[in-house]
């Protein structure tokens, strides 16, 4: 990172925390922690931690975000911010209270540190895209196709909150408000459990279900549909599913506003497409930006032009920004605010499914 | 047509009908009619028509269909089906009597005659793709997101039934049922109409709003959104719209099985991608078919590999089906039938927007 | 082609030559052609025949043209224009000489005739472009990767002159110096034959080597590589060959000038690929132009924007600009001049790649 | 490196050499380097170095790479391998002499560790392509298109030997014969120097040319384009350059085989095209294989298929090969065999271009 940024801060990676002291301590000597600790509240009283990365599922985020913000520890924390609207209410309370004392806390959806998306966002500052009329979100993956791939905890609504729908559906909700700046303001869905058991995993760090044999309930949606209507007036769709055959990673958004369009997929993590509807006709069409050129977000301090970035860099990304506010004083983004507002869409595409598909506004928008 | 395929029958081109004499004298002559009439009745009339191809707006096509039906003559009709279920299952009995008497209906959704699309029904029949799980269908223009486009006939509720809706909404519903051979069972729909008054239209053959100056209302949806579920178990989202921008003839379908998934874009119409999951991992990816090849529906009468066909070539497939049928006296698809049960569909979707989205089973699925 | 181009001439099919009777009365009656000849100059004799379109092998070019022309016919002459420079210059010769007395000709380069192509040429022209630095043009077929494929005649020299080199390498030259504006000044060239044998076809109208079993040599290239200079200083790749597998009709040509590149592939005929480099370098890429808006041309006077062309369609422009040149009495284009000089960097190719891959400068250039 | 892969030897990273004692410690200090030297020669004292990576110019190689052999260090080595073929069979020599000591040298082709490259070759050594007939290769940049572009060391022939030649067709060259499996028998080619005189550029650590204002020349080629013949009997055509407008590291490949082919280019590095043309024909078209799947080389052991890899990851896997070879005792590959034999190629182009483009076998093949 130190590499290719200036940054006003230097990381050190302390302590990494597990239940397990002898996986803990094979983690820390493998990803080069100086240590390992199997308590995370230890690290609260650690005065060589200052930043807190919370990483484990969903059902424990709010205990720990709070605690570790209460006990002056920057924080970043996985997404979805937490499992239910009462947990991430309460982790953006503590994150306010937390801020006017100079305790800094994000959540984590990398996707926006991605250069093409950075650029996206950028496009619409500046008006290129006009009024926006629509959002195509998808997220398509396909590692659960299998009817005996295991009952995984992402598998588990007690670990995960919620399946599909939580994990990748949560990044193009992000994803699609960051890129517009617009809320959603309500949204109708359907989801469903297409494989409804699966078999038991072997216990992996105790996150699986059961340690036998045999099968179990799989307790969240395999796929999330829901369709909205955004604070600017337009329309929004979204998908998010595990069975989307052949889709390995793909995050795809296409935005069309009365100016001009964008398009962006993941598999294709380099590329932003961007039609200017503002020129001659007989001259325009989606062009492929390389997102890769010098005055590009983040690419720039990288290599040359065409030599692409990868999955990793948007953490590198999100590293630095985090970094780069707290040393300048300032609130880093996405705040816990943004991961609670992201929260309420979940709940209100869990509530319209729930209901009969109809229309629920979304809470304080 | 006849270069290409081997046709049992040779259709003349006996005469054309309009409302304006002169427009449409100018119109058999420009296209190669041998006749003209200024009442659709008189076709009915001649015995030396045997076929009525109706490409009249919407609010016509009942009063029209069923009298040439009675009349004995065979029918060709465009979609969708009428502007609303009363006039479709008037047509769809209709047609049903007529067909007892050997005469013979279909609905002119030509998108099935795109190779692509056919090939891709033949990959579903085959059992290529396994129980479908995901179908993501969308048809996207751009054509009136000036907000000074004219108010022409398409953007009158009267005349056009409904907007974006029915008139490529239409198609997308179609084709879905017709890839999977699957029924929609239900959905829930959002609608708009973002521009909502438009200068009226220089009158053009009666079929734009007054003849003045001034501005009008659109009372048609500018785009529909929606989602639903299929007799199969999977989801299904749609989108229809003419706001787009960028998109110019976007029929887009995605579909996603246990065993594989297929995806089309009609502005790269001679393409089908598939993506075959049951071979190695390290070799699988969507695949570009180029459905130009010998043993592809409908192509291989044209020319060799890689000369694609064009938009043309879809009405040229329908009619030599259409005439097929008529030879060997058997129902050609889509019928009636099938069109009635897109404007149900259609109808539960403007049901659905009407009612705050609730789920809206479709009738007689 | 009347329904969609206001021509100045109605062309009437009046008979079409070939050698056998009954094939040749087959293909008039499929066709649709009035009358049938079984010697091509009998059609000269015929006042009711006005144009002769020559669709011959190369070998018989040259005669059937010198001897058209003479007759007052104007003649469009299939690519190339014959199988040597000096039948060429011949052809080229008779052609001024006819011109002079209002009898027009043309060499069918279809190519021209795509959309995309002729767009391609008005941004050059238009010096969107700037000074042209690099062509890399490639036409790729696949349809003699079997070595079992018969010995055809285009796999003969004294019927085809040669292979892919002058079946489809001819096509990318005259593309390359159609869009350019610009002469292809020299070249060094590569030429191989990968299966020297092959088996014997049935004759099918005399066409194929011998009638019986066994195995003949092919006397052709199978494939053709050069590179070579271009009148303003660029340089330029070509290949042609019948060997890439997987390939179907790809002719690809890639243009880079100081300004911006195109970029075509007739696999999507339809797309243009325009890089503007003058733009902001954020913004920049290649752009998909889908050429089907009104402005484009050729493709304005058929269906609304996104609705494709097909191969097809190349032929109904060709024939439309050769109805209006003989209407206007100008010369169209191109000229059998633009032939004779496509003809002569064939020859320079041949004889590059039988001097040791030496330099030749093309003849006249 | 070590998080993701098992290594057998943890790489310490003791000292960066460069000129400029001030420039040099800025260096170190950034990437992370312990120490720092100003003369390369104290390296080689050095007890605590074993490993010596040589990025310098070109003209610098042989001799740094012969003395840190003799000393012991194994050596990797920037292509091209040296600035002559004299400079690199003395390096090839020594290679081979410490090799017999257990001292290991690699060049740094980098883009035979992109894992859709190193699967090209995998895919190629299982025969799932056949007999190869065609390679058409191209590395296309666009940095120096601006005239205005300075006049930096790439551009000096005493410093880099060639110009994009050296630079960027080695890389081609390098591919071509690695993914292939076969050697270049011999080129023809032609060469150009667009831009011939280009502004000095300030000095930067000493390498561009003069400090001062003025222009100087260009000495090194802007374009190299050669075709020649395969081992196996195919046919093969490169092209680099850096004016290929709107192209920024475009390093393309296409191979035909009789079975199969195979597409990559470096602006997509995580997708390879493959087509099979062993499958029936109504299914086969080039498959975008997302090259990130657990089983596909370097890739599994990064992170959950979709989520690519960048630019950087090359390097990554380079060092992780060169040091399982260092542990394993055995030769990486490439070697500065491998090196040479690109070497000799880049001889014979310069001798044809110098020849009149006459064609040249190339020495050893």
């Amino acid at each position: 990172m130190d590499a290719f940024f200036d940054l006003p801060l230097r990381p050190s990676m302390v302590a990494v925390a597990g239940r397990s002291a002898e996986a803990t301590a094979q983690a820390a000597e493998k990803l080069g922690w100086a240590g390992a600790e199997t308590d995370w509240k230890r690290l609260l009283d650690r005065d060589d931690v200052q930043i807190v990365d919370i990483c484990t599922p969903g059902d424990s985020h709010a205990e720990i975000a709070v605690a570790a913000l209460a006990a002056g520890k920057h924080v970043i924390c996985e997404k979805p911010l937490a499992n239910t609207v009462a947990e991430a209410e309460a982790m953006a309370a503590a994150a306010k209270e937390a801020a006017a004392r100079g305790v800094r806390s994000m959540v984590a959806f990398n996707y926006r540190r991605v250069p093409a998306i950075a650029l996206a966002r950028r496009f619409v500052e500046e008006g290129m895209l006009g009024q926006i009329r629509h959002v195509r979100a998808q997220y398509l993956q396909d590692w659960i196709v299998d009817p005996e791939f295991p009952l995984v905890w992402r598998l588990q609504k007690d670990k995960a909150g919620s399946g599909a729908l939580g994990d990748i559906g949560a990044h193009i909700i992000d994803t699609a408000e960051f890129i517009t700046g617009e809320r959603l303001t309500g949204v109708t869905a359907l989801t469903e459990t297409f494989v409804k058991e699966r078999p038991l995993a072997a216990s992996s760090a105790g996150l699986s279900a059961g340690g036998g044999t045999g099968r179990g309930a799989v307790t969240v949606d395999d796929a999330a549909l829901f369709i909205g209507r955004l604070s600017g007036g337009g329309l929004a769709s979204f998908e998010a599913t595990r069975f989307a055959t052949g889709r390995k990673n793909a995050l795809r958004i296409e935005i069309n506003g009365a100016l001009g369009s964008l398009a962006f997929d993941f598999e294709s993590m380099n590329d932003l497409w961007f039609h200017d509807h503002t020129i001659d006709s007989a001259e325009h069409g989606f062009r492929r930006v390389l997102v890769t050129e010098p005055d590009h977000p983040y690419a720039g301090a990288w290599w040359p032009p065409g030599h692409g970035l990868g999955y990793e860099h948007t953490f590198v990304h999100e590293m630095k920004d985090f970094l780069e506010a707290i040393a300048a004083g300032t609130d880093p983004a996405p705040s816990f605010e943004d991961g609670l507002r992201v929260q309420r869409v979940l709940a209100a595409v869990e509530q319209s499914a729930a209901e009969d598909s109809r229309f629920i506004t979304v809470e304080g928008s």
